[in-house]
């Protein structure tokens, strides 16, 4: 009790088996507008039965035939048959069901009479409830990228302004990361009593919670919630993410820093394992883009996406720019990989990665041109888009038959194996990270143009 | 402070700038015995500098050259050198470190005294502290291995008690879920203040707590900590399982309802791509063992790791008995993955799987036996423990040659790739779980003899 009244929560507490003081305390918590309400009552487990009430046996396991037999006739209820409604609990919900009927009638007047007094409001509201979407999202949001090199969270920042301008039940925030994470919506006020179109939330230092209360908002429907913070945070409201997943509930997580390129603030801050660890849960899609275009495209399939949860994995630091006039556009990130940069012919190398290695992969084809040889740069920002493609595309893509196969990706290499195959090379990190300016951890780690086509000479011989 | 006060602690508010204040509230600490104790003290961020303090920015940011000279000025302190220590502070340390020297001295006395007059005891002090072990702690803990068929999380119960007669720094509990995690020590008492010798721990069910409590038990040391929960819960732990592997500490998990096959409590309870995301995560040793005797060998190995934490991941349900008479020597667990039962000659089939999908692959193995094939099966109940050997042993298990290559496991099969190359199958559960008895589900998603067997021949067709 004192823990939620230290959170300012409205508490009571009852009799958790007396129907008069249960009924009594929600017509309180309905009455209670100002602050969230918890009614707490104490029960007894397995109440009525003559051996097991009180007992933490009767947690896990049926009571059995017998002793259900014994309970009912404890309770004065009789024993058979196995589902008994009583005719007067029957008669007692026909007569409310009338009464909701009713309600819902006059609230239905109610709305029709509001859609015609305003229409633009009542548009608002079907296109939160509708999740409509502009057919040509994704060149809406690409036009919102900015130029020149940028981080991207940066980049996807800027996105998210021209999103919740599209998209009016966009509504979401960080845990307390809000500068770090880009996610505040600047056209917008903050999301408080007293505040009418308030659609930026202060989740607080709580991972799990802003998780939960995404949860819930989507639940609720007519808004798409989204939520920032570092990736290596994400631990914390894994259950909360797998809750999303499981419910197939569109939630948008924005996890940025997402790798040991964060820098100084060192391993603990440093996620490594992340990346593979949300990609291993079904029904999360996993975007980690290569620039600011792929991000804009990772937003739009995130809108688009209503049957379950997208994690978008973002950079703290600049990546450089890719030449869309130059390589293969960024739209090719809807199908989870495509053809970056080609050969001339079929590429005897397929260089594969995904978001701040695309652009190191694109230099280390440079210094391999200079060698005579023929390779292809594949984008691959998310295993699950490509997953549902067909295998023709998939082929296409990454040619079955091609003699060497490197991925390319500053965390964990578990699983690359399944695009590089067994005899192929994963560029990776299987290590925690270390406390140093970005530059110097790259140099460090392997992760430099000249030290990837070393590990890849040396590994033909 | 309303919070803490909540759950029983000890709580003092001070302004955080008050030395004084601050000397007096630490003395109020230490003199608290019967509680755990806060101190709140509420402070200005960036103290003193004439521009930054108060200031959100000075959070993530340096303060900079001039703003540091400024706010040095402000309080009074000489600009250079930039890391000043004054002659009476260094006095007052060079005072205190004399007087601890002879506190030390006092204690080393009363220790040495204590050495001679209760050897007994001492000899405890030293194994606690040096944790030694049995050198034959392998074959101790596969004689408490119990009869017939068993789930692993019984076996890990039986085992624990010897483990615990063996190993007296071992202490721990679970999250709430002492009955079904198996993880009470039954000759010892429960641990709390005035039962002397008590080794079980009530961690409450929280998860995170657990892990948190046993990384602080671990650091300081003389004790080896064990933490139970169904591994499902896993994921509300993982930021204190990480701190533990980024440590190199040694904790051991326990966690039991390893797979969907748990049953009835269904998908929310049901593990599917937790092993996975365990396995992602930098030192920290993943087990997954088949059997009782699996399951002996698998303590002893986290019981001899000191450099880092190691999860046990064992079944709920019944697994039948592996006649070790026949197949291969359950200590070759020790090895990650060890040949289970052969064939003559070459294998022409290798079937890897780990934990209660072993004795499923033997039944798979048993039913292409009698179409005249070659078939051998690897159980594999950890990948860290296999990468840590020698290529040589590497691949006489898993022939790299062997044209067909089938990985068995009830999760994601994120990774399996690794052992059964880009042509190879993977039998794993790309989805949530479902709510029925095990039986069923294994029906319904395919981890029958039957249905394995039919998965192996449509892939070669």
């Amino acid at each position: 009790v004192k823990r939620f009244e230290s959170y300012g929560w409205h508490v009571q507490s009852v009799d958790g088996h007396d129907r008069a003081a249960i009924e009594k305390a929600l017509a309180a918590a309905v009455a209670q507008t100002e602050r969230p309400s918890i009614i707490m009552g104490r029960t007894h487990i397995a109440f009525g039965s003559p051996n097991k009430q009180d007992s933490a046996s009767s947690h896990g396991a049926p009571l059995g035939e017998d002793e259900v037999r014994a309970t009912k006739e404890n309770l004065g209820w009789p024993s058979a048959p196995a589902f008994l409604v009583p005719e007067d609990v029957r008669e007692l919900f026909a007569g409310r069901a009338e009464e909701l009927g009713a309600l819902h009638g006059e609230w239905a007047g109610g709305f029709a009479q509001f859609a015609r007094e305003d229409p633009q409001a009542y548009q608002l509201w079907n296109a939160m409830w509708q999740k409509s979407l502009p057919e040509d999202l994704e060149s809406q949001l690409l036009d919102a990228v900015p130029e020149g090199d940028v981080a991207t969270r940066k980049a996807s920042g800027k996105i998210l302004q021209k999103a919740a301008e599209l998209v009016p039940g966009l509504m979401g925030g960080s845990a307390d990361l809000t500068p770090s994470n880009n996610t505040f919506l600047s056209d917008y006020p903050v999301f408080q009593k007293g505040t009418p179109g308030g659609r930026n939330f202060h989740f607080g230092v709580r991972e799990h919670a802003m998780g939960a209360i995404m949860n819930g908002m989507a639940h609720f429907g007519g808004v798409v919630p989204y939520g920032g913070t570092f990736l290596v945070f994400s631990d914390y409201m894994r259950p909360a993410i797998r809750m999303a997943a499981l419910s197939g509930i569109q939630a948008i997580y924005v996890f940025t820093h997402d790798s040991v390129f964060l820098g100084e603030d060192g391993p603990t801050h440093q996620p490594v394992e992340h990346v593979a660890s949300l990609r291993a849960m079904p029904n999360l899609t996993v975007i980690r883009p290569a620039d600011g275009p792929e991000t804009a495209c990772a937003w739009a399939h995130a809108l688009r996406r209503s049957d379950g949860p997208t994690a978008l994995i973002l950079t703290r630091q600049k990546l450089p720019v890719i030449d869309r006039s130059k390589y293969g556009s960024a739209e090719g990130l809807l199908k989870g990989a495509y053809v970056l940069a080609d050969c001339e012919g079929e590429p005897g190398t397929v260089l594969v990665a995904s978001g701040s290695e695309v652009s190191l992969a694109v230099a280390v084809k440079a210094k391999l041109d200079e060698k005579g040889e023929k390779v292809r740069v594949v984008s691959m920002p998310s295993w699950e888009l490509f997953e549902q493609q067909d295998k023709e595309y998939r082929n296409s893509v990454i040619p079955p038959g091609c003699p060497e196969r490197v991925a390319i990706e500053a965390g964990v290499g578990q699983g690359w194996e399944r695009y590089v195959g067994q005899g192929g090379l994963v560029v990776s990190i299987e290590r925690f990270g270390i406390s140093a300016p970005y530059k110097v951890i790259a140099e460090e780690l392997g992760f430099t143009p000249d030290a990837v086509v070393e590990r890849i000479l040396s590994q033909r011989t």
